[in-house]
């Protein structure tokens, strides 16, 4: 059953492009509040925001040999996505293979698992998103699968979706859903930004949303 | 039951001043190694130091609706302290109720759940020491209070206490000890200077603090 | 049964000194895939790589009188490493102990349990991987032992083992082995330039390791 | 978004009763060692063994409205499968809502959160796979799902697909692979019962399975 | 700041009584969904239903010298609460200490730490509600304080509180506020009651609650 | 360096038997509160207490090949000891693995990882203490080593120590001190039956053990 999908289908440059620019934050909330991966999921050093498409790796635990077959299926502007079938904190993941994968385009990792040659990777500005910092070691003795639908971090991400990451995480964006996802986006930025300087300016949220009669109604007690 | 207390005590100026100056590893020392939050509470960035008059929040799971509330209820020099009424890592807050905390003179966010916009808070120094950093949004349906007693990662927080925090993490101290325990913690600080200097030119702890005998009286054997 | 064992044996400092050029990744495969102490242990800060003998200390829950016996056990070039009896977050260190440690010719501080006054260490440029950061003080009422066997995150780690730290985490290797893994270690680090050209340049992992066939005859189906 | 899927298919009653009849064991292995649930998920009484259809619910942090939504579109034979939007270990569910799910067919419940009223559960003979066992109340303020994909304890369930619960904890099996699961399942236990006796017997795997030449070409070493 | 508090007020036996009668849920959902310990809190045994009041104990991690001073101030229906003041999963208690407890009338323990002698304390039928159970011993050398206020698995405790405490975990109740609970508990439980039967007769809780109006408003869609 | 060490030395089936009789917290106490694995180690069902020789295997995440390796080595009265080299919660053993433990005349099984086939294993009497209970299954394709030094659940274990095993957990004893173990714990559990009685008579530890003096001297302070 160990299986490589060879074609997927991406969303538009553009249309990742703006979803990285948007954020983690925002693209999650202008999808409806869905599609964030568990907070366990950290960036190995900070300030890196990406999105790109996902090439999905379904790998045993503490078994590294699928990275190197996902490897060949990336395109410029990919991001894999690993998700081990069960719990694993292995570094299945360090800078010879950051190396292979920036050549092929790749912009980051996000791994349900752990990571190893930090400080390689941070001079590399290659971006990883993992639940554990490890040098333990993995082998190659069992297969997986590439571009599979997987589980990862409690969120299905399917082979094409595209993939948001900065310091607050990793959400993930259906590819259909890719365009009127980043519409949202954007007319929220704008309807923040409105927001961001009556509240500087030292409005309360109580008055600039109206909220005060709904407290009110549903029991709130001023003493 | 839901309740907002609008009008609390706070500690002077100068002692918070001081408490912040001493830390705080040394304040929970002072107060007799007690008040210290879980080891959880980590801050979003390093190097803050501040203390603060806590304005409480007692928050269901996945609502920041009482955030909203607490925000008028805050004066120069507060710090905001979230408790979820049980487990919750979304992120209640960023930078728009930073925002709008910083305009009303808030210090900082101490809360025992998640946090987002990282980048933005970071780059406005507002600090947020949490158990979580987490895109996930919330919804603004339940009323939760303010200005109650909360239990904060593991200690009891009542508002106008003064709470300490840096990057060893957040401690509480009481309103009413607040003058004692600065008192003891410059006591301590200066005789830690003294020690400090013997320490550093090579004298030992086990001859400074006289342990040998007792060391020897409990059975240390060496070999 | 409280002990110190005052006399222990030590790495050359040349192998040490050679084994913290190498890291902790390169280190532990080199040696077989073993020697990582678990992933909760974390530096205090990014950019340290020590290498040293372990000098170390078995201790009570919430209690470090044995640091200051320990810290004149150690000589030039050493770490301290401690392991409690049982799990405990409190911060058993900090800036008066790595003082007197640093004069001892200490060069960081490994422990299975929380450390506190991270700004300071961090300006003192000493460097700790722990699994907690804590300002909660400990005691100094109960015995534990020095230069015994004892085992931190999950390695057992013998008085004199070489402990080697990085960004990747915290890796032991046996005394005796110290010399056969590092001449491994370089072995393994020179076969790595040589791929790290080939993958930069685009070549891929598939065809550099000659995967593929093994791969297909374990069943590997592409679609 | 929030939504209710009326219409669900659900595989014959036949095979389902062949599923639970093989266990949770068997039957993820004779799927190719996919869809346990994580190991989190614990029965709270031993000795239940159950199979049926899911009928799943996504509901927020701390909000169980929509198991009362879901009761009603349950049918004989029935699996309710909640997994909250965030990680919650609230009591979703007690004696009051099993009354009701158990009166219109309902086999069982699996929740990636918490449940309380244990012993009337167990008195009543309602079994629940969950997280936590938790009396912590909810509320009913916001809106979820029903019979939508979600991911539970880490394994994506589609409304109808088959879940087997037993003492192991919990598996799913794609509603459209069920006969052929079973059917593998089947012939699993026939060879199970074979070599089980050979081993009662004293003959050892290595034999049974033929391993010696391998373990020796992969270089096992016996001293 | 070693104390022993020697006198504290209870609640009236047949309150008490009554509240165990009602159970952690009913309990808690009758004083507004407040004062369930945290999940972590297990019984050793199943089928235990508990009520008593508070003898509260702040012990250090890995030190039970304040039992014995604790199980002086036990009087006939007391439960002994104690919380160490930093996480600890020693096991503070056995069937010596229980022996004495219940010598003293004590109904059973609840303890943030750990808990040892299970199939002792099971066969003496002293109920034990723990986060750990282990057999790891701890020692008599540092003071703590009893009957002060403490944080118990997240609630504050203090001399005299109500404890309930049954298969669903743990429950504490304000001393002052006991007969109010208890009278809006038996409310409750005759409400649910006529619910019950309703339910079981196979009325769904959308109609019985009235629901289906709101969760339309809310805009709820079946499909 | 995948090794099987096919002589180990095992303590006399007296001593075993003089050990399984005190029990975990007893032998744990008498050797000096050491010993004692992680209290995460819990046994599948309540009630046994057993003694045996250890025979260690040491496995990779998710692969339990040397298990059948292992088998082979068992003699009358062993105890198979697990530790994966890193942390996986796969059940790497079964039914059939126990009936063919069994029939080797294996007493049980201690694995810091998965075990699953609950229900089989408590109807066979088949006692396991681990950390997870999965029906996740393993592969068999990378070597590990048996009857080497392993540290499971944060306890070395050599090839023949005795393992003591009951409701408490697990606690090791190394095979050359075990007379000595055994003599002192029966020592202890002397003693004990004296005090137990007298505490059931209602004296208080304070005053059998003499503790009130110095509860004075440090400091206790009663109000």
């Amino acid at each position: 059953m160990a299986t490589v999908v060879q074609t997927i289908q991406r969303a538009s440059a553009t249309t990742i492009a703006g979803l990285a620019e948007a954020g983690v934050a925002t693209v999650h909330e202008a999808q409806g509040r869905i599609g964030c991966l568990a907070s366990s999921m950290r960036p190995i050093y900070p300030g890196a925001r990406i999105a790109g498409s996902a090439v999905t790796i379904s790998a045993p635990p503490g078994d590294n040999w699928m990275v190197h077959v996902a490897i060949e299926q990336l395109r410029e502007g990919d991001i894999l996505v690993l998700a081990p079938t069960s719990p694993c904190d292995n570094g299945y993941f360090g800078d010879l293979l950051a190396t292979s994968a920036m050549a092929r385009g790749c912009r980051g990792l996000v791994i349900d698992a752990g990571v190893r040659d930090i400080r390689d990777l941070t001079q590399m500005g290659f971006p990883v998103w993992s639940r554990a910092i490890s040098a333990q070691g993995t082998v190659k003795e069992t297969l997986g699968s590439v571009n599979v639908p997987v589980v990862c971090a409690g969120q299905l991400v399917e082979a094409g979706d595209v993939i948001v990451a900065d310091d607050d995480g990793v959400c993930v964006v259906r590819r259909a859903d890719a365009d009127t996802v980043l519409a949202a986006a954007r007319k929220r930025m704008e309807a923040e930004e409105a927001k961001r300087q009556r509240l500087a300016a030292g409005e309360l949220g109580l008055d600039i949303y109206d909220m005060r009669g709904r407290l009110e109604e549903k029991g709130l007690r001023y003493v």
